[in-house]
């Protein structure tokens, strides 16, 4: 497995254009891109902290920024853990269809991959709460990056749904999957529509 | 300056999160976020070509992969041309009030900060009529992929906008400031709307 976190951003972006092969696809990078969107909050918090101006918000800040350095730890490791979770689906694929335990095999596999962009949703959910904190008590000189920041998050939480869409849609356990969906259409619902008033708060301040 | 293209993607994240002097800050990520969902365009199109099933479409595939590479290089090239691009506009800031200069070298420092942006959202445009191609002619295997590249460039267009606007407001030439908000609201209302229909197609083929 190649270790996408060790890799350069310029190697990164270069190894996922070619597809290579045991590397996460659109689910790491939906990691990658909300640990990107969590880091920009910090950034926020961070250019905070210190200034007199915003002394009165500070220990808010500080327990803010406690929140995302775990968050952004947590999404930077889904990003490979992703592809780990997507190797027995590989494999699963490759069981001969008259096999009579693929389709075991297969559900089980599709249970694993669905299980890591399920925790890339709920994480940029989280950042995304985190970010209308911010976006509210955060200076006003990095209120540009909150807004990039959500709006990273935003792009994590949706583009991970996709990853976890593909895996239940075949699944053979229609009660299981529709359980699943139904979490990740109730994230969407509620969080998009919050990233998107964060988004609009921001662009209010700076216009 | 730090080289953020060079960074590991876990060391670019720290460094993001504890902003880094000298790093950009949303700009660069939105670069970044760009080159990341291009990235995942050329993945589409690398796991199409040389496909039995895709070959009526390799052309146009291959053609859209070599617009997608040099698209990637440029918003990675963005990356860190932004952090060059805000030099001096912080230096700007450190020429005192009273100074008769400071409103000339103010004004033209702002200008250079809003270029680089411009040039991110006009990049992502590019790479989202690239995807919507990718999203209709691409493997049915790799659509997930186009559909999280998609929200991607989506991501790098809106947030590079907030790094328009923000020193666009400052600015005292109106006229000029209007020409460039103008440019930009137009790109944000067609293509946020085409990333948009783009990520509905997509998440139709899955569900």
């Amino acid at each position: 497995m190649t270790e996408a976190i060790h890799l350069s951003c310029a190697e990164y972006v270069e190894c996922l254009s070619s597809a290579v092969p045991g590397l996460s696809g659109g689910g790491g990078a939906s990691a990658l891109v909300g640990a990107i969107g969590t880091a920009l909050g910090s950034m926020v918090g961070s250019l905070t902290v210190g200034k007199k101006k915003y002394a009165d918000v500070e220990a808010d800040i500080i327990a803010v920024m406690d929140k995302a350095d775990k968050l952004r730890c947590e999404l930077l490791g889904l990003m490979d853990a992703d592809a780990q979770a997507f190797e027995p689906l590989a494999k699963a694929y490759g069981i001969p269809k008259d096999d009579p335990g693929r389709a075991a095999v297969m559900e089980e596999a599709l249970r694993t991959a669905c299980g890591v962009p399920l925790q890339i949703m709920r994480a940029a959910c989280q950042v995304i709460e985190l970010q209308d904190e911010l976006a509210d008590k955060g200076s006003a000189l990095a209120v540009s990056d909150a807004g990039v920041g959500v709006i990273c998050c935003k792009a994590a939480l949706m583009g991970a749904s996709l990853n976890v869409f593909i895996n239940t849609k075949s699944m053979a356990d229609r009660a299981y999957a529709e359980k699943i969906e139904a979490e990740a259409d109730d994230m969407l619902s509620v969080y998009c529509a919050r990233a998107d008033a964060v988004y609009g708060k921001v662009l209010k301040k700076l216009r």
